[in-house]
């Protein structure tokens, strides 16, 4: 018997989610049954996306359940096989997160090679949130020679990456975030014009001044007034790039609309809104090229790290108090 | 010499145009110099976007200047021609509409063969209406058997064909229009749900009704509270042809804003904006169709007509107060 604690979801959260919309729990794990492993996870993630799935609607995953576990990407060891294709020590890739340790069928795991890299790589840079940037730029906003590119949230775990990948090819790159540690973070990482967005009172004239001729991409973390000022900024033919929009999950109602959509006839925009799981097809590409890029020197990474699954809940609410630079990570 | 009478814009609306933002003038036409043609205007058109041009900024075609005769399609017959490509009696095509007569080069007028339809068409269901349609639901909605389509403006000069070419297709469609007599136009014209915007107090829920498993293409003609409900209705995948958006073009400020955009990331929405003039390639593809659709019956439409070019201003005017079934045109 193992005892492995993992966060629950209380409750759900109306607007702005607190720590009171979740527990701790301890669970006993009896061994391994048949064809099933043991799993000690070591890292997990913690994304904007798992607020949706706090919510109780349908949508493109399931909502949590009140009084289960939540779920998320992790990275562990297997501590005990009942299965011949994993034993213990082998390091796996499991969509078990926001738990110490786990029994599932083997089946419900994958072998990782890291490749080298730290394994909790493959929560940001080398996984999903690598993989979003990629898709992003390279498939939805089509990115073609002399694109400028606006990406909001520049300083996150998909925008840090969306910036790198712009600027190693060749790119013009605006990034906004928000506060001084992370505009410094934009321009270490090659970020030509690094916008503080809370410390703008237009967003648009700023983005105007970084790219007076106007944005050809515009990669969207963020909605809201950001995703105003791509419109007002941006070229005929500009393709958007729409990934996420942290500035709305929280809202609990409509809101305020976002205004100047008309732009996008006149100027012949194409607004598009993605989801990674919807282009597994392109991981092949995906890792061939990251793992290429990292290899140069060419992309890098941040990480924010909150230590213990008792600590996991603050870690996501600091998602939206953008206390994160890169990667926002659990170490368990 | 002749005289012809022009509509010129006086002064720049401020929100909605009124008939003081027009003028008639009087102007006296010479014969035709060389390599010219003189041209009387049977039919000019007036469409929605040319309220853009009446505003002082750049946009995809330039503004027009007040004290000069507006611009815009219109059919005539040459009445003198020093050039050898036209005779008198030849009927063309120009952009040359606001006006009874004119003289251009002959370079600037088009010879039209009207393959047995009354010219007007050429100026609706046949001409840049129809290509817009066309273009906008075939290649920007990239149209695929079983979509459930969505038209707002459907009884308008662009809806109306939007919805026959979905309804020869096989499609079902649901179009949106305000007032009794625009919807039974629709019905007439084989549109499964006619929505009169005008009569619902929840345009939003007025779609779900039409389309209880959701829309899969929309053909905005008119934004706002109809962008907000395709967005809501749209299924995965959906893509938005926004065509125009009537709704926004008298606006002094950048009003409320569209709610509900993050749906686009979740449903993995393509949202695009077109100007038909950039899918001149699409052309010849359009005439043979359409010829066909019409020679089959299978594509009918609506004039409503003013006489005279002093009552251009009026039918323009009507564009915004929704006085038009089907394309409005003035006969002259």
């Amino acid at each position: 018997m193992t005892t492995s604690r993992e966060i629950r979801l209380k409750s759900r959260p109306v607007g702005t989610p607190t720590a009171d919309n979740f527990e701790l729990a301890s669970v006993s794990l009896p061994d391994p049954g048949p064809g099933e492993v043991q799993v000690r996870n070591t890292w997990m993630t913690v994304d904007p996306y798992m607020r949706g799935r706090m919510n109780d609607v349908q949508s493109y995953t399931p909502p949590f359940q009140i009084g289960e576990a939540l779920q998320g990407g992790a990275v562990g060891e297997v501590t005990k096989s009942n299965d011949p294709a994993f034993k213990a020590g082998d390091l796996v890739q499991s969509f078990f997160g926001w738990r110490e340790a786990f029994n599932a069928p083997a089946a419900a795991v994958q072998a990782l090679d890291t490749h080298g890299l730290p394994p909790q790589a493959f929560l940001g840079v080398a996984g999903m949130p690598g993989m979003t940037a990629y898709v992003g730029l390279i498939k939805i906003a089509a990115l073609k020679e002399g694109d400028v590119v606006f990406v909001s949230g520049a300083a996150g775990a998909v925008g840090q990456i969306v910036c790198q990948i712009a600027k190693l090819k060749g790119h013009t790159v605006i990034g906004s975030a928000g506060g001084a540690d992370k505009i410094a973070y934009l321009k270490e990482i090659g970020v030509d014009h690094a916008i503080d967005y809370k410390a703008e009172p237009d967003l648009t004239a700023a983005l105007m001044r970084a790219a007076p001729d106007g944005i050809d991409v515009y990669f969207d973390n963020v909605g809201g007034a950001h995703l105003e000022a791509a419109l007002m900024a941006a070229r005929p033919f500009a393709r958007f790039a729409l990934c996420g929009m942290i500035s709305q999950y929280n809202a609990t109602d409509m809101g305020a609309g976002v205004r100047g959509l008309i732009m996008a006839v006149g100027k012949q925009l194409r607004i598009e809104g993605f989801i990674v799981s919807s282009h597994f097809n392109e991981l092949p590409a995906f890792v061939e090229q990251m793992s290429g890029w990292i290899a140069a020197g060419k992309v890098t990474w941040r990480e924010t790290v909150e230590d213990g699954i008792e600590n996991a809940p603050t870690a996501f609410l600091k998602l939206f108090k953008g206390e994160n630079t890169g990667k926002m990570l659990v170490k368990l």
